[in-house]
């Protein structure tokens, strides 16, 4: 066996943003284009240091924007994230098409035995409807049961793919018995436009105009690119939730 | 447990063309927008029964558009397919990104007991470097683990699935355990442009410009959405084939 | 000159639906499949004529994916309509990114003297500020006005490229001299999602829940486009109306 | 009249590189974590200078990423440039729909009388069939009268124009009359792959797999953007010459 080979679980989600080139003043320019000549815009450029009405009429400006659902403004910018999550999470996380992936290949390298397992904050009932789903805390047995049949599974399913690489078996073969459970990771880039479209979809925080159901997992990766942005592009995202966090 | 929980296991995946509109004919008609106006298309559809000097030059103008990469006349026209094949090959064939999908979902419903196996015809040895890996057939031997270590964590992974559904546990979070073996199914939508980028990528067939090593098993999903389009649009397929089946 | 060269001018413009496989039966199998194996759907295929209670069934289905903005279900249909528009016109459509456009090329054919002029109905006067602009009709001085001078610039600039083509300069060489109003053809795709996406921006109907603010012009074409749609997909529209005219 | 209505007429299009976080490296690490894990990527960053050997070994992973068409490590980058060009280039860019635009208005704003005017460097004569036209130089004759009707032509309409907008009327119907001769601008913003797909259909270039023929003047601009892509992302610029000039 590998080095790498004993077993790891974890419960959460990294995410690191290691590329960003965003910022509201990018949306400002482009939205500008369509009122003003260049030579405003070099002027704007040259202005220095903000006064405070320069910063009203921005946030002014992004409202309105966002409001209006101009959106093209909201794609003049790029940010790529490394996430680390369980090859579930990446199931959902890959219908979002306007983005750009590389993932980890169980094609080109052996896998390491790192596993998610959910602990005890992780919701495990579910009542309610389809599309109105709640979820509620399971008890101490459930908890438990959830715990032991994910390590076991995921620990089974570990050592028949190591048999078989043992074996001589292709990389590409072996993997298929691996759980949904494993992690992988990837990067992924992202316009602002595209990040509040996945956030809309992808969180279930207060004051959304249309209601969601994600799956924590992904919420979980959702949240922690969301702070990454509310930090980067301050005035639009407060204008993404002013607005009823619908993505224009 | 529930009726369907006898485990089933598969060494195959399943096409269906469940709706087109798509032929030779769209190809044509929107290329000619290009050049003529539309009483010559008017002309064109009163035509009745196409001579085959018609043909000719249909065939002519259509190997010209591919030759050429004018690729939009390509993509008037769709078609969906129903496929059933294990979520490995899901994971693969979802970051083809113009596309629709709807797949079949392990939260709103318990997924059944269907499993993908390799057979004896699967090659289960690589060779060769990244980007160049060959594949050959294994021993009997190693035929027989990959065979039965498949089906033996296949069905622990169910039994742990239907454990914590048993218990309570929502779907949601007792399908995490569940291995990549598992079959799933979709509806998938395309273009014939899309399908074309598709087809480059993920078959290896001959008379290609740039080489392709599609896993096998998404390979298989190619080859019979390929053999449905050859057999709607079989100019642009004809036409596809002589230019180094690149995508326009 | 050639024959097509005395000039007309008009001030409407056409869409006719070329090509449709677009129904609400597309959105339910497409959803169903989220939620039931094959079979029920098989089931539902063979069920023949509907009864009142499955066409309950199916409107509360599409107004319930509508509602929580689960898209990809309506994208599995296609819609190709033939469109005859001024050229500005034109420049706003192509701004739809997820569409497939063939237009009538002015590097390919000569183009013919057909050319849009405002009638009586449009309004001239333009009030408020930018993102609520609100058109008034022009007094009867500014409405001859504005024919003569659309007349006037468009017949003057279409000598000029007849006098540029019949001294042996090349097509796309004369064209740069035709005005915005010259009228050019094209063939559009796109499935119900994306032309609801379309709708909701290019229409300023009531019932919306953003605002906004089309020039008319795109506006008309939309409205036509909108009738087909109404007509092919009831329910989908019916939802979409329903749930704020925002695309799901 | 306005103080900006003194006809100006150029030749030529202007493509500043507005933003750029775009490099080689970009590359490199989208497509390392295929093959490595996280550790490899940090100590890859730390490093420090690269060695030769370093730079022969990136060089040899872009080709062979080009060669084999994985497109995806060319996605994680992002420039933005602004573009001043007549609008009949703009219709032709804006067919590219793997990008984002924000262009300058003529509802928001009073547009500026600036024209194209083809200079004597520009071939006014073609020869040829459809898909393999060339072209040539205009006589002396040719050239006057192509510069003077653009100049008749774009003056009549600019004047047109003013006149409308001194009764009263409305921008957004005012400009209709404008020629596709006028100058706009826009910021377009596009990753290196979908760059690339650009430049194989926008220049004719030699080395190329296809042939291609764009209008000389969007050409301008491509070579332009080409110029800016070769300085920020050398080692792709040359892979992408190597094989080919097709987009991967």
């Amino acid at each position: 066996m590998s080095e790498n080979s004993a077993p790891q679980f974890h419960s959460d989600v990294t995410v690191e943003l290691v590329r960003a080139s965003a910022e509201d003043a990018d949306v400002i320019f482009a939205a500008r284009v369509s009122t003003q000549g260049e030579q405003s815009l070099e002027a704007d450029k040259m202005e220095g240091t903000k006064t405070e009405q320069d910063q009203k009429r921005d946030r002014g400006l992004i409202n309105y924007l966002m409001r209006d659902r101009h959106g093209s403004p909201f794609e003049h910018n790029s940010m790529t994230f490394y996430v680390q999550a369980p090859i579930f999470v990446f199931r959902e996380f890959m219908r979002h098409r306007i983005a750009s992936y590389n993932e980890e290949s169980g094609r080109y390298r052996e896998l390491n035995p790192v596993f998610y397992v959910p602990n005890s904050s992780r919701n495990l009932i579910q009542t309610g409807k389809p599309g109105a789903y709640e979820f509620h805390p399971g008890t101490a047995e459930q908890t438990a049961l959830v715990d032991q049949q994910t390590r076991d599974v995921s620990m089974h399913a570990y050592e028949a793919y190591q048999r078989m690489l043992e074996a001589g078996i292709a990389r590409e073969v072996a993997r298929i018995v691996l759980p949904l459970t494993i992690y992988s990771s990837m990067y992924v880039t992202m316009n602002a436009r595209s990040l509040m479209n996945f956030l809309s979809l992808r969180t279930k925080r207060e004051g959304s105009h249309f209601p969601s159901f994600p799956q924590r997992e992904i919420e979980m990766c959702a949240e922690k690119m969301e702070d990454h942005f509310a930090r980067l592009m301050p005035l639009t995202y407060e204008a993404f939730n002013l607005n009823g966090r619908i993505a224009p």
